[in-house]
């Protein structure tokens, strides 16, 4: 008899520390991929949006959308490692690396750092390093992400718990390296949409978006398809509705990329983010959710060796069906108020 | 503390006679911008459909959709005209002086041509004559918008009124300057969709275009988003719902798009718009709704000097879930027949 | 009086045997639409995700998917010949005979090869062999399908019955010119996504692809619209609500395309659709449903002269809302089951 063609996902027990995953689909990255997510976004930074602009600045050409990159990277790992998550846990030491241009094609692989049994014995935490490549060999972006996983059985031995000393965030001297000396000559403030500079920013300023978009079925099915990821929970209705949730889950990505957009009214010369230090995806979220979202500044730093930009670190909070005016985070208890459904740590980098 | 750093968007009392505003977000469109469109609206004009039907009529390639370079610059203007707008009032003098490629970057700005406070002191109409340019420097489209905007504060005094003298036309001499000299040997009827020229069209004659299209709210918020416009009327249910209709208001532009793809089915060599004479968003238009068009010949003009492409004036009616084989407009007491959503006097140009 | 303007497609009695028609609206295919295709049904075959793939395995570049030439093709002929259409009834003798690429332009063209009037006069079975050919003059794409088209006039005379004599399948010996030879040490398995040749499949076996997606009601109509199909049994809900199905059909091309796209998971390696043997859209589909898919391996077969390729038919069979766990196809009686929508014969290509 043929053997089983199809993949129906690794479980816990499949892993093991040092496995090194090459995942499949590269994927050529094209303007059409960048209209697309336009079109599901409207973010609106200029550096990206304009090849004029990105020019002016010290650009070759536009390059894409920094999450375009992420996502692109992210839906490669999840054939190989999250078909059977229960839950998407958290991120850390993202970095982007290097720019990337439509014509560059990304590939995806993804070492496996830590595991950890859960106390219920049904299901496992995998921590992987995943990184994305471009055409000439150069990484563009890694990051670590982890990821409670079924166990196929829950009998089988646990595996001895290795867990990764995970960095709280990036260090300063480690961001840039996807920005090239900027000609601030010709960085356009009124094209820009803002004068807004890194200096101009408090560490503890709060900044509530204001804008906000509801989000329907087709699109965030778009959005995620968009990437070749088919992980089942955010398209399968007739599964869903079985299930705990009765719908579709939204991919984490979608609310991440939407948080994004919305956060150009406010950090509109935050032009490149050049790591994402940790996120929650805290709560789901659902087609027919209004996401809003709101930004903490919690530390501008310098750039050693750079004048040309600066960087912010900055909590953004994308929250769902509610205003961000208060800017709602946490309930008395600690845990988080209801609406909140991410929670990100960024570095973005502005012109100074 | 810091400066307030989002854009609340400006009121009545900010805007006066000469100001002009340089808009942000440049833009270069691409390939991927186009099949957007396409996917959103399916308009069949050969010209832009076929780089080879465009070269062997006279253009080096398929120019853009005249509509994606209205749209693209109209949303560039929004955040700095319109965020606090009660309704877009009308448009005159519009006029595509230039084709535009993928690859083109436009950028728009606008002058401030009239004000003219509201009888009931909350809002007043401000007059804009907005430009798209694309990186050459060359205009490649200009019109005249009215738009009635939110008053801060309903004590603030009034300014002088001041409105523009409108055309109530472009004069058929200052049409086609983006219509390369057409090499009619090359032009195929058949690839075109139909054997009608400029001279088979008759003054008065009427033309239902058959087709309709039921908008969903996940494709005018994608269509809308596409030209970066993000005025939270077409996105925000959550708001919406407080509000007067409920609803999310779909893009009067999205309407304009449609009724232009519909209008293909009897306007099918109208390859071409030169100018926008005027416009209504008679009624809102909501996802769920049905959209139908019809045309009315209402002119037919040489262009001097052009023996290649000859203009019809038509006003294009777009109508929301009824058919227009009656042609419906207005009602007994000259108002607008229900259902009706559009009224659009546009010039567009035929082979003769 | 002018004539009329718009076409209202053609009836039975309206098509003639060995009637050409040069169908409308040539079409530059572009990474646009790669893209827009890739948000709508997320397929991850290798050899179309990625320019560095292709080249490696012989292409100068990824072709765009096999199934994108199809719907492209066939969106041209709807305004000729299937305005008026009852339902589309199979498809036959399908072979996609050269690649093509982004920035290729394709037309299409069909010649009337049968007429059959149907038992209760008011319609008649249309056979026509399509064509689609590129900018050099090579054809792509050839198929031949038939269609039950409403009659003008039931007491008009019936035609002559001419059957045109329908090969049962694709002779292996006519497929594969649109790959190149293959350069199988550039064929990296790892990232194709799977390791399975087209040795591994056995004649019998049955896949269920697993996978699921719910269609949304923007997402087939947005599909749609990409190839410029009008046709308005997808579009106009206030119209359909009237007929029978109270509802907006999915043109049957959105589910193949959602099954192909499925049938990655299980066929990863079967990069190219050769040709389609036949095809009968079972049931229809409505925005809503949930597509499921699964596989029958009908043959292996060897193409004379190639060693780098060999062909699997397969019967390629969508379902909707139920698993295909049990792979659902026919009754006790010899009919369908509930459910089934798409029973599609293809002959894939997979290295060897």
């Amino acid at each position: 008899m043929s053997a089983r063609k199809t993949n129906l996902g690794s479980f816990f027990e499949d892993f093991a520390v040092g496995q090194v995953l090459q995942h499949a689909t590269p994927r050529t990255i094209t303007a059409g991929d960048v209209a697309v997510y336009n079109s599901l976004y409207g973010p609106r930074f200029a550096v990206q949006s304009s090849d004029e602009f990105a020019r002016a600045v010290g650009y070759p050409r536009a390059p894409v959308d920094d999450l375009i990159v992420f996502h692109t990277v992210f839906g490669k790992t999840v054939a190989d490692i999250s078909l059977n998550a229960i839950a998407n846990l958290g991120y850390a030491e993202c970095r982007f690396l290097a720019p990337v241009y439509p014509g560059d094609t990304l590939r995806a692989a993804s070492e496996v750092i830590g595991l950890r049994e859960t106390s219920n014995r049904a299901s496992g935490v995998v921590y992987v390093r995943s990184s994305g490549r471009n055409q000439k060999g150069e990484t563009v972006l890694e990051y670590i992400r982890w990821v409670m996983v079924r166990k196929r059985d829950p009998l089988a031995p646990a595996p001895a718990p290795v867990l990764p000393t995970l960095a709280p965030r990036v260090e300063p001297a480690a961001l840039g390296t996807a920005v090239p000396q900027l000609a601030m000559a010709g960085y356009n403030f009124a094209l820009a949409g803002a004068p807004h500079r890194w200096g101009d920013y408090a560490e503890g300023e709060k900044i509530d978006h204001a804008d906000a978009m509801t989000l329907e079925e087709a699109e965030h099915q778009t959005a995620t398809r968009l990437y070749q990821n088919t992980a089942k929970v955010h398209f399968n209705l007739n599964e869903q509705a079985q299930g705990q949730f009765k719908r579709r889950l939204v991919y984490g990505g979608v609310v991440i990329s939407l948080a994004r957009a919305l956060s150009f009214n406010g950090l509109a010369n935050a032009f490149h983010i050049a790591a994402i230090n940790g996120g929650r995806h805290v709560a789901p979220c659902f087609g027919g959710d209004t996401v809003y979202a709101w930004s903490h500044v919690l530390e501008a730093a310098e750039l050693p060796g750079r004048s040309d930009i600066g960087a912010l670190r900055v909590r953004l909070i994308a929250v769902k069906n509610r205003s961000c005016a208060a800017f709602p985070l946490n309930d008395a208890l600690g845990g988080y108020q209801a609406g909140v459904i991410l929670d990100l740590d960024l570095w973005l980098l502005l012109p100074r």
